[in-house]
């Protein structure tokens, strides 16, 4: 059968993406690989899932086992009711919680719910690439916001937003990673978070808050989230437990108000019925017995130790011109090469001498900023930063020169 | 902020549905239900589940919990390919498997590659309410096929295929339950599974085999697949674990060419990027150990007790004129009350007699046949099914009369 024919238009725009591409030539051994976007293995507290689970299975497995309820299994929701209060101040009822299969599918539920073909979505410049493929099949424009060490600039969200509804052209939803964002390091701070409420309620738009690293902060104080200084249900908020617990159970949650969790269950019910239900319970145990906060500091000493690392062999080795991000946190950091330097041209020769990183304008709607990439410190091991910083060093100061 | 005025067109569509609504009356304690679709608990390998998970905590718990790919984790894919080849006779490749959120995903995702608004899909009648909301948000056009004892009847169906050609409106799927259907209980003959893969090649349409129930066969004999039938590429087939092994873990795989795989693989990278992998690996050795094998026949005997009883049971005190379906495997029975008999008006008397079906007309795209109702027998207990199909017969019986 010819199958081409057959699909439709939707599967005839979803490309592989050339970033995907470009990885498998990352993926042999000798390869030190700073492009991954993945937590480092010895985060995952291994022990204590074996303990929790052997519990659950001891004295409920048939539960454990069932399946769950599509808002999510209600233990599971009750505890993140009391995390989220407890730990953020966000306070909310069972209702406003929806558990998806990873923040990916939050993202995927959001497009589905409120975007028709060219509706505007704002994101920051750079963003994360999963949402632009979460939202890839429903075909919003983007418009971009410029960013700085300190976030989000928000003096040009507000310029932005002004023209765009001068013209017409109001927003559906402003999307932002605003602590350790993905993939810049950097974090918004607590005016700019204030502004971001006070411009989504003036320009009626809703906020997107996107929450995946704010648990792994390794200086700097912590600032509240968007969430909780949002009054009348501006803000959608996402959690997940792909880096302080395991990726490996596909655990996230959207916390938003009542009417955006009906319809985002309705879209889930058709799309995979419910979100694994043993994870569901693995990670309400993991939260109350305490876990989590015993084990968080774990994986900040890890991750803390690896950061310093980075920044320090890029001090010692990257060359004048480039520029890079100091993230108080998180899992990358973004690096600046001089203008005119393209650093998807360089990707080659990166290869070629056993290095790797994610070319910058992967992140960017148009692709531009060619002269950028992200580096990604959790992952490897002290010794392949070691090797790999020296080894990218050295392609870049060819190329500059 | 007014949320309902930022919802999408398909947003705005989905609407919460009405069995769903019904289906809650029946969750009070004192009800007896027979309108769930759900596996039996006592039919899961908990303590298998337990050994392995601990075996695969203590030697691998890093690979285990990390993300996994799209396509699925390489190990469990290729122990599929084994025990496709070795239990059914297909024989495929890795890349000829795509491991999904259960079975739900698979057809979401297929929805997604292959339908435009518009298009025509050729279902069984009654068919299984997942499609219909996996489809919903691509809107096509269902024609229906009716069925009798011995599954899906072809000749009708060449009927239908040889009109809508002439029509000019060439079907893009053809969606079938061949095994123990869901909801009518009924297998289709070997004749006519040839038959459909016959009509596939000459009318040049894609078949959907979705098979969940197939392993659970308690009399008559094993049919081959229709994927085990098929030479040239016209089947997608649908597997799942969530009978065989557990609901919890949300694991189910498709079968099908490359091309097809491919673009499934790109449509589920927006959607959660990956499918647990936790459950992968717990299945995997499922299989591998033999467990899978040494199980299967406990949950046969479980549930063949079920049917066995239910069946009994109808015999005994559903009144002349009402006929059902003696299903070989599965886990639905359909009755047929006679004509004029609404057993959606029913639904609510036999809510009140404290005993609950699934209204039939639910399972056709054009909701008639009203005086259908599909029954479970997988999840009551032995004493609730006596207790219930007197209760319902009571209620028939009044409303006969």
């Amino acid at each position: 059968m010819n199958v081409d024919e057959e699909f439709s238009a939707i599967a005839k725009s979803l490309k592989a993406s050339e970033i995907r591409e470009l990885l498998k030539l990352t993926q042999q051994p000798d390869i030190i690989s700073f492009a991954g976007g993945l937590p480092n293995p010895e985060s995952f507290p291994v022990g204590k899932i074996k303990e929790i689970l052997d519990d659950l299975l001891e004295r409920e497995g048939p539960r454990v086992l069932q399946y769950g309820s599509t808002e999510g299994v209600n233990r599971f929701r009750d505890v993140l009711v009391k995390f989220m209060a407890e730990r953020y101040g966000v306070h909310i009822g069972r209702d406003n919680i929806l558990i998806t299969a990873g923040s990916q599918q939050a993202l995927y539920l959001l497009a589905k719910i409120f975007i028709d073909p060219g509706d505007f979505v704002v994101v920051e410049a750079p963003t994360y690439i999963g949402i632009l493929t979460a939202f890839q099949s429903y075909r919003p424009r983007y418009v971009t916001v410029e960013m700085d060490d300190e976030g989000m600039n928000t003096h040009l969200l507000e310029e932005t937003l002004r023209d765009m509804v001068k013209d017409g052209r109001k927003p559906k939803l402003i999307y932002t990673i605003p602590t350790f964002q993905n993939p810049a390091g950097v974090t918004m701070n607590l005016e700019r978070r204030k502004h971001v409420l006070e411009l989504a309620e003036e320009y009626d738009v809703l906020v997107l808050e996107d929450d995946p690293y704010g648990e792994l902060r390794y200086s700097g104080e912590k600032l509240p989230l968007l969430k909780s200084l949002d009054k009348n249900g501006y803000v959608i908020y996402m959690g997940t437990f792909s880096k302080i617990l395991s990726p490996g159970f596909r655990l996230a949650h959207m916390v938003a108000d009542e009417e955006i969790i009906h319809k985002a269950v309705l879209a889930k019910q058709g799309i995979d019925l419910c979100t694994n239900t043993v994870g569901q319970f693995v990670a309400s145990e993991y939260i109350s017995r305490g876990y989590l906060d015993e084990h968080i500091p774990n994986i900040i000493r890890l991750y803390k130790r690896k950061r310093d690392l980075m920044l320090d062999m890029l001090d010692d080795h990257f060359p004048d011109g480039v520029k890079w991000t100091r993230p108080d946190g998180g899992m990358f950091l973004w690096v600046t090469l001089p203008p005119g330097v393209d650093a998807e041209k360089m990707f080659i020769r990166a290869v070629e001498n056993k290095v790797a990183y994610v070319i910058g304008s992967a992140f960017f709607p148009d692709r531009d900023h060619k002269n950028t990439m992200r580096l990604n410190f959790t992952y490897p091991t002290d010794e392949q930063i070691k090797v790999g910083v020296e080894r990218l060093a050295k392609v870049i100061k060819e190329e500059i020169s």
